[in-house]
């Protein structure tokens, strides 16, 4: 006899075009009814154009055909929007108020923590305007979709990224946009984009206390904030605004992580501290949360971001922070 | 006899509360009607509260009284809009796209580089959920003002800023607003507020192409675009991105400025280049603009930012930073 079990297994192979993820962790399979033997499969047809549909048609019905005591194998396509189809069990908002401190960075590689854990992880980014995700993993395929839903671009290591990047027609064009539709874009790759189901999704917040971070914290349910800063005593002040705005807005400030700490200058054996002296403890006081990490300047660093190679990047104080981040992380997400 | 030209003299000595230039720097002189011994002058009252009118009246009545030959000086206020008042001789935007890149640091440099020419400048501070003006030149007094408009707060070696730190209870007050409301503070800074006469006026764009950039560019009567990069190459994208918008809105873009460029260490003398290799050249040739200096990473620099003593700063880099500055804009304005 032939099980819904067994079918649906035999579903976690069939892959998704544009997508590496299969049917199964898409969140794309909505039903599997069996009698005798024919399976009949409900598939969501969110994100897919006609041709992805018929070569999904085509895989599914080869791997279940596959199955002995599997007769007639039906698909039906049915139209499901992304949000019913996405099961995301933690949301994170990476912030800082100020710009160039690095929340593009701290995302990037707390999402490259997670994911060593095998756990699965996609990136939100949420600068519209200024997006530098997709650079840093050198995607430079454009995401696809259709009317009902797009699909987030997977990075080498199978990170989920969405970005305005991957929807515009060259990398620099400009997005000369004001904030409704900022706004509207921010939502929309919360709303439009199959995530399926995921451990943790990251969402990359551009500078400001402005639309941008407004929506983030007001359309998508974020569970927790990360702030980013600097060791100047300017951005601790554009930093405070930041955490000022999570608290009013209630959602609490899980950790914070200071980039650009130090200079290592190996000729000399030495630490330059650039931007002045750490002000790490003192922006964990003030944000009420733990310190989480401290990232020095790394010129290798710099030059794998530069080369979409951030993935093969490892280091002593990024190990110390992915162990404080997935701690702390696996601390919140439980509660 | 008493003349026009010498009771305007006079005027050039009376001071106005809360600012450091006085009644005819600040374009506050309305008329001057000479009847015999009778004086009569008309100020404006733009953004003087009761008090400071009353102060102004009895130094104005000082101060010509003086004059040989004159009998009774009657002040007369009359209610001015300050975009009547203001004579702002060319307007400068600082733009990236990029946070964090030192767009407010070259705005300051330039506009310290232009009044050690002995020139009247005017930093207009246009990131107002980020700005870092205020700090930088050590200004912790607030803006003063009256319904009918705003007087800048003048920096110690005397810079007219306006910022919206300067308005607010706090520095760390966050600005959590929309972008309508972004953009008209923007406008407020240009039109509310009581620049009076000025060579230059220096407006510090926050990142980003969406509300802010837009509102400086479209109602701030902007002459020319100085773009500000570093050497990273994900920064180089979206600093294109800025460029592009400011072809589209046909601002001509004046210079770029490569900040960041590298970091000297004394100890084994030796230039290294932190965020990769300089692409100065390259960006200057995507923006069709002259490349007008390199700051390297300074740590004496980033300490009088953070003591708010920019003012007292003085480098190799920035010598000759400030005289292509000088040149080109002086070419610029003579256009």
């Amino acid at each position: 006899m032939v099980t819904e079990a067994m079918v649906r297994k035999c579903l976690q192979e069939v892959g998704v075009p544009g997508a590496t993820r299969n049917l199964e962790k898409l969140g794309l399979v909505r039903g599997v009814t069996i009698s005798g033997k024919k399976v009949k499969i409900t598939l969501a047809s969110t994100a897919l154009n006609n041709e992805a549909q018929a070569q999904v048609k085509v895989r599914t019905q080869e791997a279940v055909a596959k199955l002995s005591d599997v007769g007639r194998v039906e698909i039906e396509f049915v139209e499901v929007r992304p949000s019913e189809i996405n099961q995301i069990n933690y949301v994170v908002a990476i912030m800082s108020g100020k710009g160039g401190v690095g929340k593009s960075l701290v995302s990037s590689l707390m999402a490259i923590a997670l994911k060593r854990q095998g756990l699965e992880v996609g990136i939100l980014d949420a600068d519209i305007t200024g997006p530098s995700i997709p650079r840093m993993f050198g995607i430079a395929t454009r995401a696809s979709g259709s009317h009902s839903g797009i699909l987030p671009v997977v990075s080498r290591t199978g990170i989920e990224v969405i970005s305005m990047n991957l929807l515009l027609p060259e990398d620099d064009t400009a997005v000369i946009w004001r904030g409704p539709l900022l706004s509207k874009a921010i939502t929309q790759f919360w709303q439009d984009v199959v995530w399926g189901k995921l451990d943790y999704l990251v969402v990359d917040v551009p500078p400001g206390t402005a639309d941008a971070s407004l929506t983030v914290l007001q359309s998508i349910p974020v569970s927790g904030v990360i702030i980013v800063f600097t060791p100047q005593d300017l951005t601790a002040m554009i930093v405070r605004k930041a955490v000022n705005m999570a608290q009013k807005m209630s959602k609490p400030v899980l950790g914070v992580v200071e980039n650009m700490s130090f200079l290592y200058i190996p000729e000399i054996n030495k630490r330059i501290e650039l931007f002045g002296k750490s002000k790490a403890q003192k922006m964990a006081q003030t944000a009420g949360a733990p310190l989480l990490g401290q990232l020095p300047i790394d010129p290798e660093l710099a030059k794998l971001c530069d080369e979409g190679n951030i993935e093969s990047y490892s280091s002593e104080s990024f190990a110390f922070l992915a162990q404080s981040i997935i701690q702390m992380l696996s601390q919140a997400a439980a509660k």
